[in-house]
């Protein structure tokens, strides 16, 4: 519990209005998309970096805890004050500050919505591609610290690779300005780099940098529907063979798509295996032979039928398929563990295998999809929670699924984050080494580790 | 001084044959391109991670210093033993461990050269697009520990962008594995992002997963001459406006083209004040239309000619002017003080014009060339050792242009890295929170400081 004297020193700080103690306020801050709630003692709602220090300083002398939060759309907890405290929620720093279409960046803080950033560097020519699911209410500031990703990953990489640098406040106070407005710069260690993808543990961004690229002139959207799922996963290798790297190559197993079809009556040949939603962009000529290629290439590899749309309206038809599979899985009414596991992407076949080996054998039901061209699969497992014994063989399957990614040269999480969700499990995929040497960087950062305690790493029994 | 001791244990570690104390070895690892020489105590070429682990762990025992070092090709001191001790060569850890081209990687150890990877790479239609210009001697293991750039970074980004994963020796012993073997990643913090770049001070490399990408097909070279140096560096800005991205954006200004004309007799008009090497690659399509329209914008902004080529030998012609540039430079006989200074492209003529300034009120000539596409300029200031005062001018300009850069909001190193050259001005662009935390971060990798000491950080005065 915070004293009231940090209280009242926290409204000194940020004025009445931006600080709550509500118990209403406090529900609506304790919560992501993992299903857990903490509650926090506070909710502060800073307008600057200088507000920030302050809050972060007077955490240092009388040690509580502080949880920076974008929007809580969160797959593994980073945004959950798991030990109470102070969440600092990044709602008041939401300006887009500049874009420089010269020099083809833009600088923004870190409450903005992704897609508002992307909506307005559109207009001049500009395109910011990282493009998690949750992009129309997700935050910048969320997005750098957990690293999303996206379908376009595969061609376009993800949030770190257009983080140019970032105004930051550490754990200690200090404000410090990291990485450079150009692409090259090499003054001392990458600090933006290792800030993106710290899941808030290492300082609270209040500004950053964001390189954008030209805005690909044309695209295409194919749905290729498969009766065998090796013949899909075949499929995605092929394309990448043949040196073509779509924008988006999206996987979707048999059990989503007859899950959406029930949902939306879309009419797919009964018995599909699996479906491919296909996106090639860049210049006109390079689309349309690439898009052909493509074609070819499913055709070949046993694809039943292969739909082609590049007319804004039709490419939203072919999209609803993907678009629609969480909400179809939701009306099962089951519980959902949404595990976000990569491998190289040819082991994709033995992945999928071995996953369904692992749920049939414990009688759980699993549904498969995600960006197959970069090898990031999002495993479903569904879970009755009023089955006795159902949730700890889901826990079971899992840490089984963890091992065989890892065993296939793979990651228990592409873009999700470990937060408190996969923390028991980062000995599996780091050595202790490794672990060790994360923890002397927190440390280096957050002497007193007062900024996001809990995450990451395994919680140690004193 | 090493002991007799710890010379045999070295032995011990690595057998005779790879541990050589002789003063003509000694001499042979003293050097870089800075021209500055230090003699190391010993030289020794271990051949596994192992063994680097054993001298490391040594090192930690008997607090001696150790300099990795790849072909010595550096332009700020990174692998000079600047307090004696150990050089530790990557010369026998010189392998290409594996293609993986259906998941478009290689492993490869660092002491292979960088243009070898390239070359095997190529033959399996892929492309490994850092080009640093030394490219036919340096090794992965000195790029990745400069984050070595060069002209293509503009459209394909930096050495670190292209590395998945490392194997690599802590300062402490411990070999970790860091990375993925995928674009996706996030578990725990991305220390491979944090050791590129970090000039050999947080640990060895001894493997490197390199991210690779489909080769280009098509490619197309121009050499565009302006009479007015504005006009060239107005034509960066509108080329890069027009949103088509050039894989190479090269500036050469007039006294480097005078200098190469009368190196090579190329017969360029006379009173030139620039010309631009620009490159489009990609798509056929693509690469006639950008090439097009890329030289009715150099005519538009005033350039007086543009030589186009596709064909290798033509295009080897126009390259021969750009890298002339060092040679013929080399021939005035005035020491050459070499910065990769970066600004945002728009601010290059004030960036030119400001060095000019500082130079030419102090009596200096001065050369610039380089990646204007990046804003990356290569200020060259020639100095004559033997006029009294000459060096302590030229050094008072190297500051005022360092100044000047970080005023335009660029880094005093787009790829050079700080080393010991630029280690007394850390502290013009870095704040004082800023290197103390990476101090920090260095104590926590290396606690006795045996790994690569007296490099990045200015030295502290006890």
């Amino acid at each position: 519990m915070l004293s009231k004297d940090v209280i009242k020193e926290l409204k000194k700080i940020l004025g009445k209005g931006s600080v709550s103690t509500d118990r209403e306020d406090c529900l609506c801050y304790s919560y992501d998309a993992t299903n857990q709630r903490f509650l926090p003692d506070a909710v502060v709602f800073p307008a600057s970096a200088d507000e920030v220090a302050k809050i972060l300083r007077l955490a240092n002398i009388h040690e509580f805890p502080v949880t920076p939060r974008g929007a809580g759309s969160g797959f593994t907890g980073g945004s959950l004050p798991v030990n109470g405290g102070v969440v600092l929620s990044a709602e008041k720093l939401n300006r887009i500050l500049e874009v420089d279409a010269e020099n083809m960046l833009c600088v923004v803080e870190p409450g903005v919505v992704t897609c508002e950033v992307q909506e307005c560097v559109e207009k001049h020519g500009l395109f910011y591609p990282p493009d998690p699911s949750s992009l129309k209410f997700s935050t910048i500031g969320g997005n750098i610290a957990e690293c999303a990703g996206g379908p376009r990953a595969l061609k376009y990489g993800v949030t770190k690779d257009y983080v140019l640098g970032l105004e930051v406040v550490l754990p200690t106070g200090d404000i410090i300005n990291t990485g450079v407005r150009t692409v090259k710069g090499v003054v001392g260690y990458d600090l933006t780099r290792l800030i993106v993808g710290s899941e808030g543990t290492l300082g609270v961004v209040t500004k950053a940098a964001l390189r954008l690229i030209p805005l690909p002139h044309d695209r295409k959207t194919m749905l290729a529907l498969f009766s065998d799922m090796n013949d899909a996963a075949r499929t995605v290798s092929s394309i990448i063979a043949s040196r073509i790297i779509p924008s988006t190559l999206e996987f979707i197993d048999g059990e989503c798509i007859r899950c959406v079809d029930d949902y939306l009556e879309m009419g797919f040949p009964e018995k599909l295996g699996a479906m491919l939603l296909i996106e090639v962009d860049g210049g006109r000529e390079t689309v349309e032979r690439d898009a052909s290629s493509i074609k070819d290439i499913c055709l070949k590899n046993g694809s039943v039928e292969v739909k082609t749309a590049s007319k804004r309206k039709e490419v939203r038809a072919l999209w609803n398929a993907r678009r629609a599979i969480s909400p179809s899985l939701a009306r099962y009414k089951l519980h959902k563990i949404n595990e976000d596991v990569v491998v190289p992407r040819n082991r994709i076949p033995e992945l999928i295998a071995g996953v369904r080996e692992i749920a049939g054998s414990r009688g759980l039901k699993v549904a498969n999809f995600g960006h197959a061209g970069d090898g990031n699969i999002h495993v479903n497992i569904l879970a009755d929670r009023d089955k006795p014994g159902e949730m700890e063989k889901a826990e079971e399957a899992v840490k089984e699924i963890f091992r065989l990614t890892i065993g296939l040269g793979g990651s228990m999480s592409g873009e999700h984050g470990v937060g408190i969700t996969k923390a028991p499990y980062l000995g599996m995929e780091l050595d202790a080494a490794q672990i060790a040497l994360m923890k002397r960087i927190k440390k280096a950062f957050d002497p007193r580790g007062i900024l996001n305690p809990g995450k990451i790493f395994p919680v140690e029994e004193d």
